[in-house]
This record gives C-alpha cells, sequence and structure tokens, in this order.
C-alpha cells in the first residue's frame, strides 16, 4: 500500500506534542523535505528545486499547519492538514517570512519555536530570512525531538523499508546480465539504474560503488569509463527509494578468480556485519554493534576511513545513529539499522553493507542475508 | 569531454576573489554540494547522505581549502585542491567545527567570512554549529557573490547542459514506445527514467508530470496508478544529469484526438515561449521575459499557480533568476535560461518548457525547440 494511514500522521504528531510539552515548546517549526513529509505524507520530487521555502508548524495541539508556495497547494490539499496558508514564491523582498511570522504569532502568541539544530539537520531556508524571522519570534532548539521521532520506525514504515530492500535485492541478482569483464564502470552504473528502475524502484537517488584490481580506492567517486577487467573487485551501493523509504545496502562481485586474500577479505567483512547482528538486540547501543563489528576488522586488518561503520535508513538514505564508539543511543525495536564494515586490502578497500530492523527479541535482515564467498562474474 | 580544465576553476576563483575584494570579504565559507563544487569539481552523489557537514574555503587570493570528512578524502586529492583538511565524521561531539574555525583563523585571521545567505541558498550544517562558529570567526553575508559568478555559464558548462538536454530531447523522442492508451502513469514515469538512463543520462534526480482529462491538476505530484486513457494531456518533465549540470524541460501529448481547446491552449504556450525567445537578448531582464510570455497567456486566459514562468538552469535544477516581474537581473551572454510558461483550461492547467542561452547575439535552444501542435500517442 502507498501512503499511510491518517492514523499513523495522527500518532507522530501526538509523540511530538508530548515530547514538546517536555520542553516547554509552544511549536516545532520544520524546513526540510523529510521534516514536512514526516508529519504530513507530502511526497514530491520537486524539493530538488532549491529555489522556493517550505514551512510545516506543528503546534502544542492539533493538527499541523502548512505555510507553502501556491505551487504546492494542490498536492498539499490532498493530504490530511486542513490549514494550509500559501503565497506566491519566489517573492524576493519576502520569499514567505512575513506569512510564517504572522502565522507562528496567530497560533503560537507566546512561547519557545522548537527547530532541529542538532546532529544530521539543517534549517532550509536562506540565513538572512531566519535572522529577520528570529525577530518577530522566539526561535529555539528542537531539543532533538525529530531525531528521536524518526530515529525509531512504525510497522508500516518498516513494510515501505521491506519493499525498497527487496527490489535493491532484485536488482542486485541480475547484476550479471549488466557487469562482465570489458564493459565500462559508467556503463554498469547506468545499466545497474535500469535494472532498479524495472524492479519497481520509483526512482533511484543514490549509485556508488567502484572497481579496481583487488578492491577499490574509495566508495564515493563517480564511476570512471575504464571498462571491468579480470581481478577487479566490483562493488556497487544503492540507495533507492519506493514510496519515499530508501533501501542503503552493497554487494562486491569479483571479475574472474579473486585473490585469496580478497576472498578473505570479503570472508571478514561478513563475519564481521554477522557479530554486529548477533549483538543488535533492544537495550545494546550504536556504540555495542560498532565494537562487535570493529573487533572482527581489526583482528590482523586494518580499517578503512569511512568514519563509521553503518548508520540508521528510513526517510533519509543516512540518519541517525552512527555505528560509531561515542554513539551510546540505545537500540529499540523498530529501529532499522544499516550494518557496513569497511576493511583494507594492501592500498584498497572493500565494504559490506546489510539492512537490519531492530526488535524486542532477534533482529531479523530487510536486504537478502549475504553469506561469506565472494560471487564471481 | 567529462570535468573541466584546471584553468575553469582558476577563473571561477579569480572571478570570487575579485568581488571579494569588492566587499571586503577576507575569505568564503562555502557548504553545499554545488558551492563545493562549483570551485573544486568535486563530483559524487554522495551528498545524499545528510550526515555529515563538508566546508570548502575561498581564501582572498590562492587556491580554495578543502575541510571535509575524512572518507571524502580520496576523491579530493583528485581534485586541482591542494590543502585538504579531514576529520573523523560523524563526530558528535565537534563534527569538524574546530577544525573549520581553526583553519579559518590561520588562513585569515582577521577579517569577514562570507557565507551565501539571500534568495535560493542554504547553510548545509547544523545551527547550533554555526552558531559556535560564529563566535569563533566573523561570519559574514557572501553579497549575492556565489549568485552572480553561477548565473553566468562558461562555454564548457553550457556544453555540459547541452549535452544533458541532448539526452533529454532523445528521451522524450521515444515516448511513443513506452506511454500509450492503458498504461498506469506511475509506469510511464518509471519507464521514462530508463531511457533517460539508456540515452546517455549519468542519473535522474528528477521526474514529475501529469496526466489527466483535458489537462493536469499539478505538476509536482508523484505519479498515480491512474492508466492513461483517451482525452488525457501527458506531461512528462525532466531534470536529468550529465557530468553534473541538469536539463529541464517538458513535453505533451494527447492520449487519442485531442480537444479544440487543448490544442489551443498548446499552441499558446508555444506561441508564449516563443515571444520570451525573441526578447532574451543581453540587456533585457528577467522579468521582460516574464511580461513577453504573460502578456500571450493572459489574452483571454488564465495562467497558474507556479509563481514565475522560468528560470535560470545549471548545477542546480533551478538557479537565479526567476522570470517574474520583479526580477530585473539583467540578462547576459552565457545565462542558461528555462522558458516555462503555463496555462489555465478549464479546471485544469498545460504547462510547457523550453531551455535557451543567451548569447552576444541571439539566443539559442538548448531543448529540441517545439512546434505548437500537439502530437497524439
Amino acid at each position: 500500500m502507498r501512503g499511510f494511514e491518517q492514523s499513523e500522521f495522527e500518532a507522530r504528531t501526538k509523540r511530538a506534542q508530548a515530547l514538546m510539552a517536555q520542553h516547554d515548546l509552544a511549536a516545532l517549526l520544520l524546513t526540510t523535505e523529510q521534516e514536512v513529509r514526516y508529519f504530513t505524507g507530502y511526497l514530491t520530487r520537486f524539493w530538488e528545486s532549491p529555489t522556493r521555502p517550505w514551512f510545516l508548524i506543528v503546534p502544542a495541539s492539533g493538527k499541523p499547519v502548512a505555510v507553502i508556495p501556491s505551487i504546492g497547494a494542490a498536492l498539499m490539499r490532498q493530504t490530511w492538514i486542513d490549514d494550509i496558508r500559501t503565497w506566491s514564491s519566489p517573492d524576493l523582498k519576502d520569499d514567505g517570512v512575513t506569512l510564517l511570522a504572522d502565522t507562528l504569532n496567530e497560533i503560537v502568541p507566546d512561547g519557545h519555536i522548537g527547530t532541529p539544530d542538532m546532529h544530521e539537520t539543517h534549517l532550509r531556508m536562506p540565513l538572512k530570512d531566519m535572522r529577520r524571522l528570529s525577530r518577530k519570534v522566539k526561535l529555539a532548539s528542537d531539543f532533538g525531538i525529530i531525531r528521536s521521532l524518526r530515529m525509531v520506525k512504525s510497522d508500516a514504515e518498516i513494510a515501505k523499508i521491506a519493499r525498497a530492500c527487496e527490489i535493491a535485492g532484485s536488482a542486485f541478482a541480475r547484476v550479471s546480465e549488466i557487469a562482465t569483464e570489458g564493459v565500462p564502470l559508467e556503463t554498469v552504473f547506468r545499466k545497474f539504474q535500469m535494472l532498479c528502475l524495472e524492479e519497481g524502484a520509483d526512482w533511484v537517488p543514490y549509485v556508488a560503488g567502484g572497481a579496481d584490481q583487488g578492491g577499490y580506492a574509495d566508495v564515493i567517486s563517480p564511476a570512471s569509463e575504464m571498462p571491468l577487467s579480470a581481478g577487479d573487485v566490483l562493488m556497487l551501493d544503492t540507495g533507492l527509494v519506493w514510496d519515499g523509504y530508501f533501501s542503503d545496502f552493497d554487494r562486491n562481485w569479483s571479475i574472474g578468480p579473486a585473490s585469496q586474500a580478497v576472498k578473505d577479505a570479503h570472508a571478514r567483512l561478513i563475519e564481521a556485519s554477522d557479530a554486529a547482528f548477533e549483538v543488535a538486540r533492544a537495550g545494546a547501543t550504536a556504540a555495542d554493534l560498532f565494537h562487535a563489528m570493529n573487533d572482527v576488522l581489526t583482528r590482523d586488518a586494518e580499517g578503512t576511513d569511512a568514519g563509521r561503520l553503518g548508520h540508521g535508513l528510513g526517510m533519509s538514505l543516512t540518519e541517525w545513529p552512527s555505528l560509531i564508539p561515542s554513539d551510546n543511543s540505545v537500540l529499540e525495536p523498530g529501529m532499522v539499522l544499516t550494518l557496513e564494515p569497511g576493511i583494507s586490502v594492501g592500498n584498497k578497500i572493500l565494504v559490506h553493507e546489510e539492512n537490519i530492523v531492530i526488535t524486542d527479541s532477534a533482529p531479523y535482515f530487510l536486504s537478502p542475508r549475504k553469506t561469506a564467498e565472494l560471487p564471481e562474474l
């Protein structure tokens, strides 16, 4: 099923309002695609255009209020939101700031207005407009409310991530159709995106990877025109979207037979993600998962420069928490995580990634669980 | 050719530095994908991950300095940038802020640091971190420097936009292969993205459109499962990317024969974009193009809620200027613009879009110029 029942948005709003009361916030002010969509279901690729600001107000009680460009009104009217205020944007003199300030002052005549200001957030409006707004209303932190809400997914959200992962799994299963010795990596990337779409992705915001002798140099470069050749390890990583939710996992292949060192490194990555899977229980911490993987990876070997070994997954390709030693976020049922161990092999690296769900008992895989052997193309 | 000669980045940096001198800025601080890429050529889809902040400093003289997460170092070393400082991100206590402040204080011990703060910009870092940084360095406006640089494209940039438009044109020319009566709009969207990739797009960040009887309700909704039926007008709009630069134009088709009202409305849209094309000369203003189109559109007819009739195009799907009555930006050779007239037909709308280049004489089309007749599928 696409979209959500209205009860989903009601529950999200009520949870936000309970947390707002704890922090003495009279409203939340939200500006990014994911923040606005989380409370409204407003789904459009139009956010690709950076021109116009969009605002959503979550008051202390009642439904959220949208303050948006008129071009978005027809679509917003299809959501559960009733109070939709619009202006003709872009307006070079006043791009919604006065309308937003007036609306806030009407709905929340007094009190602090929380806006996400911590790690992995940004304010999607011009700084000058924020300063102008600050003179008219009392802006404050959201105290991590959005983080704590979005980090734990509902069953309906998990079902969407599961569908995205299923589609990605089907695309990965067909990589032998598009990647063999002699095919330029650029072509592999392009055709892999086509496979993702053919298998049912709505769109493919993220494809990365690499291919080089015995590993790859990094995992974020665009594809080169270099043809795949025997001895290469090919890695493809995709964040595809189904109904607004992401998959994010990768797979590795050897072009022709792999060296023993490469085979061993790949097996070590699987051993690492399996080790994290074993400890991925409610009550454990993000740091525990890091250490479970890192202990395996650093046994006579070296890690990579990635900075972390996994992260949250949902409406964004990456979200809280981070699997790093200093992230002591306690795992809760409903969290969706990536396990993303990386290892050095000579001057190259190998990275593996799986997607799992934390439950009140054992976790389970959303990505088709990979075994130790490295497949050959 | 992919990428740019180093001279391109040198020229961009020198132009920025000349404008910085005028505004007494000791440096620019940049945080978004396009801003960083403009001065470095740093091209990766990894920005899809909102987790990590990235910083680029443009000093008053010399090359830019990158302050970035370690995961990005290998790729940044492939650019012309020499001074690359990294930290292991994410760091929950200090995600690059101290390293950035120390670097700024070393390179720019005194003076104001300009950061984009006006229309169509945002700061891609947590607000809390910005406040922390503000206490260590003197942040100021960029005085629109980034806008004025990016708004006028070099020949090498225009060549990339032209290639993106050529690819989109080839995909649009094949729409009859994927869209006929009975095919759900959702399937048309998915297969159209595949056509864009097959024709050579690196990726397809934006596809929008609509299909309904005698027009569509809006142009930003995701595709429904509704099958195309006789009397529908189908519109597809794409922002596809080639080597980091966008196309952004649309096409309309009638499913079966169109009504006279729909045919007339489509012809009116073409008349409007042609009228703007005629006045699109260096020295005219963005507002002049708006009025050229609006005069045609409002002759016994009504416009739409879009808020503007076109915009700049380049590294972003939409960028400055806006074709609205209040945007008096003077057109210069090298500007790439979309002409995007919209018209109401009963309770539906039709929108048409072309991409053009301003030169020192007549403009020219990057999209394959559309004629008045509405094609039938």
